[in-house]
């Protein structure tokens, strides 16, 4: 049975792993700079930047939803999932569905006109997932970055 | 002589023209389903969505930089910078360095670890903008929509 929970402060080593195990499988982990430390300061403390939903099974934390909301000049207020991640040996177990499923609902509880999140052009299993929801993909976009 | 300062409720109708200009010239006019009433209520509100901050000359409002902040589990906390738009007429003024150097600013001030935003692959008058700060470049991402 899985069940989902609201991360709190003593979860951030596990949500930390799966980050990193994602950036892995998006053959990026030498992108991730952020830490433990960090995460705790800007997730757990006064100035909250994200809030994350993670799903347990009897194998312990299994996956998770990052999530914060954003704001389009387009569509008004979304809600943004930064990062859903199932452990790769619990995959096809339902934990996506159940963390993703959970997202649209807290997005339309919060009055947002919809959710939004990126995938990889190549991640075909991310978006044969994505398909079964009426998902509509903008391409052409670069994403930009600037490092302090 | 341009000055910038902080959008205010008033500013609404001003803030929406150039949402409206940039759809336009991004080719997705008919993606704008935001409106005055619902930028005034999740900007200007109690919960609050965005800051914006505008450029003025004698021409009147000529340009805005409308922001948030994000988290990203890779680097942290990062401002994102949603639209930087300057009217067709007044480009090339030093309008859009002003507005981009006030982001690089309030990101720094803001405890970031670098700033954020997305760019039409096309849109070589705006990479040519970019390229002149250190600017990284991500492909291969798609954005995802949800809308309700």
């Amino acid at each position: 049975m899985i069940t989902l929970r609201k991360a709190v402060a003593k979860d951030v080593k596990a949500i930390m792993n799966l980050v990193n195990e994602l950036a892995v499988y998006e053959n990026a982990p030498e992108q991730v700079s952020n830490t433990e430390e960090r995460m705790l300061e800007e997730g757990f403390g006064p100035k909250k930047a994200f809030e994350c939903i993670l799903a347990e099974s009897e194998n312990g934390i299994i996956g998770m939803a990052l999530y914060y909301f954003r704001y389009s000049t387009w569509k008004g207020r979304r809600l943004y999932l930064e990062d859903l991640v199932v452990t790769e040996s619990q995959r096809g177990t339902g934990a996506g569905k159940l963390l993703f499923d959970a997202m649209i609902e807290t997005a339309k509880q919060e009055d947002c006109s919809g959710m939004m999140w990126q995938v990889l052009d190549w991640n075909k299993p991310a978006i044969n997932f994505y398909d079964k929801y009426s998902t509509r993909y903008d391409e052409g976009w670069l994403n930009c970055h600037l490092d302090f």
